[in-house]
């Protein structure tokens, strides 16, 4: 086989058999494809697509290239979650104890934030002493033994996902829904839940820009879904809006507290609805009345203890849990109406408070953050506060790091 | 400017400006660019295309990398040539003589091969003492003095081509019209002739595979060369079969002379016409006249004249010219007519006996080769000499080494 031939083909507009994509993506992996000749293809494929069963075929070959896990023959009612990523979003730190509280089994292998997005396993770190990278017997016994564990040790799961996305991300291919369901999938499929809910965030600042292509994305995700056997439903969501009204890490894990405490709020609803899916598709139940026992394990206190339970299971110590000391209150310079609080503009702010990483070696302050004091429908006067900033360094602001509040 | 930026607009199909084609080229050649990028970009130029004004803006940047050349301030009648690549092909070696007895100046930069279809200065170079490495102020002088030099000195000329070609022969990108035209047409403009004859070779084994993308880069050649004043002309012309009945360096170089020599060949009609044109458009001269002028000079035998002092003048010693000592007769197999002789195949069997670079660490064996001894149409009995073999290894062959000639 040759390379040369098989970008050629794809340039053309044609398939590419299993057997052709192999020797390149494994070949990618092995250090044996170079990074031009691997750029090139994945533009021919983002430009001319790819067919379904190519899709099946690459998912597959990803899979394959690392580790696989059956987690069905070990326990009962796995689900797994994924979001295509959002600003505020503490929502695995909510559901997980949710579903344990069920008797669903969560097993989430999570990854680090890199950018403006921050990661689950950065949220659980400000907790001091919480520790993710358990060992894989110590993640699927604290699975099996109480419903759910967070682990950062996915090394091992789908390694050419891991080399692709980054080739993807510095190339101008990351906007390929084939490209995007079997990177997706493929993780989901080694990491070994038979349900598994998608969570497709829309917006101009996300991976998928408009509803079409995520009504799409989700036929993809669910068909990928089908040739494995596994329940995959899809929920398209708004990502133009923060999740919740706190963007910080240790901010973000006060919130999810907070909701687990029955606060209502966007994120409360986001929550229910993702575990009302999870549980109707492993125990086969009407949706109505799933959403009914979600809302039980809040109201009833038992999706909180779950979360204690699960913090200290990680040695985490939540008593010493720190927010920033300095908090500046942000006041409308005008009344009216909030218009629109863009997700990207805050996830910016927060970034500049210095609460995520956009560079490998930057350092996160867990502590730092915003919390919204409004949204978008919201009445307000001049002078109202709308919204508090949770500072240490030393921060110059300009009127342009508020612009993401729209007041008319 | 953002490189990703630049990227996603061309995946999306959109136009690129001047400057964000200058900053991503240039950033390349500079080393900004690293090549993964320059290689995602290239893929997607390829498959949505360049509009005309992009393809001006890249050949303009193209020609300002390295050092351009107006002759037309020194020369009158300044004339160059250029093929899209071809196996057999000595032309230039036939034609530059007989432009220079027609008073035409043809100051000729050439490039080594690499691949199957060998280069002008590996061919001069199978003489003994011939030298391509003159200085710049050798080469013009003896354009000015003799009407014809030659010369491999090329690296100031263009060198974001070298880089850009050299990235899209290993990245699948080489069959795209606006590249190729940008290409061809920014060395040309930049080696300062006003006068320029492109022959586009057609063929399967070729880089323009069918009659149609031939006639459209065609139109674009000439459109470049119109914004920059310049004459151009192309001749579209099958590549399927060899221009010659010689394949191979010193063999090719005995071909030449006998052409000059006056041996009726298709390589002979081809010179006729590339030389024709060239005066015509030179002294604008009706092009039938311009052929008999054009057959004048090998008649008279001025050209070959000029061929002598030509070599003489870059200090080749034409007299020790050798070919092979070795020579095997290829018999048919079978007798009837002569439906094929494939260029590629016949270039590839002479690669076999050592007569091309097929990477850059090789050696060239000047003196080996293949002579055919039939062309397309002729009827032979089994048995006949269908070619002979210039060789000094010992080589292998097999049967598939021959199919290239095919008899029905």
């Amino acid at each position: 086989m040759n390379i040369l031939d098989i970008i050629t083909k794809k340039k053309n507009g044609k398939n590419l058999s299993y057997d052709e994509l192999k020797f390149v993506f494994n070949g990618y992996l092995n250090k044996e494809i170079p990074d031009y000749q691997m750029s090139a293809l994945l533009m021919a494929i983002t430009i001319n697509g790819m067919s379904m069963s190519e899709t099946l075929s690459l998912t597959d070959i990803f899979i394959r290239s690392g580790e696989v896990y059956d987690l069905t023959k070990v326990m009962d009612y796995v689900v797994d979650k994924h979001s295509t990523g959002g600003v505020g979003d503490s929502t695995t730190l909510i559901i997980g104890p949710m579903c344990a509280s069920l008797g669903l089994h969560l097993a989430k292998m999570s990854g680090r934030g890199l950018g403006l997005t921050g990661g689950t396993i950065d949220k659980v770190e400000s907790i001091p002493g919480f520790n993710v990278n358990i060992t894989e017997e110590e993640f699927f016994t604290q699975v099996n033994n109480l419903g759910f564990a967070l682990s950062s040790q996915t090394a091992n799961l789908v390694p050419l996902d891991k080399a692709i996305y980054a080739l993807r991300d510095v190339t101008g291919t990351t906007e390929s829904i084939p490209l995007i369901a079997s990177s997706i999938m493929s993780k989901k499929i080694a990491a070994g839940a038979d349900n598994i809910l998608i969570d497709i965030k829309v917006g101009s600042g996300a991976l998928i820009k408009n509803y079409a292509d995520a009504e799409k994305l989700s036929e993809w995700l669910i068909s990928i879904g089908e040739a494995y056997k596994r329940n995959v439903r899809t929920i398209i969501s708004d990502m133009d809006t923060p999740l919740s009204y706190a963007i910080g890490n240790s901010l973000e894990v006060c919130e999810a507290i907070n909701v687990l405490h029955g606060k209502r709020c966007p994120l409360y609803t986001s929550c229910i609805e993702i575990v009302a899916n999870l549980l109707s598709m492993a125990k086969n139940m009407d949706i109505s009345e799933a959403e009914v026992r979600a809302e039980q394990v809040i109201k009833n206190g038992e999706a909180l203890k779950k979360f204690y339970e699960f913090v200290s299971a990680q040695n985490g110590r939540l008593k010493e849990l720190e927010v920033a000391k300095t908090i500046v209150p942000v006041r409308a310079n005008r009344g009216g109406i909030i218009t629109k609080i863009d997700a990207l503009g805050a996830a910016k702010l927060a970034a500049k408070l210095g609460a995520s990483k956009m560079h490998l070696d930057d350092e996160i302050d867990y502590t730092v953050g915003l919390m919204l004091n409004v949204k978008v429908g919201d009445t307000i006067n001049k002078d109202d506060v709308i919204l508090n900033i949770y500072m240490n360094k030393p921060v110059q602001f300009s009127q342009k790091d508020f612009d993401f509040i729209g007041i008319e």
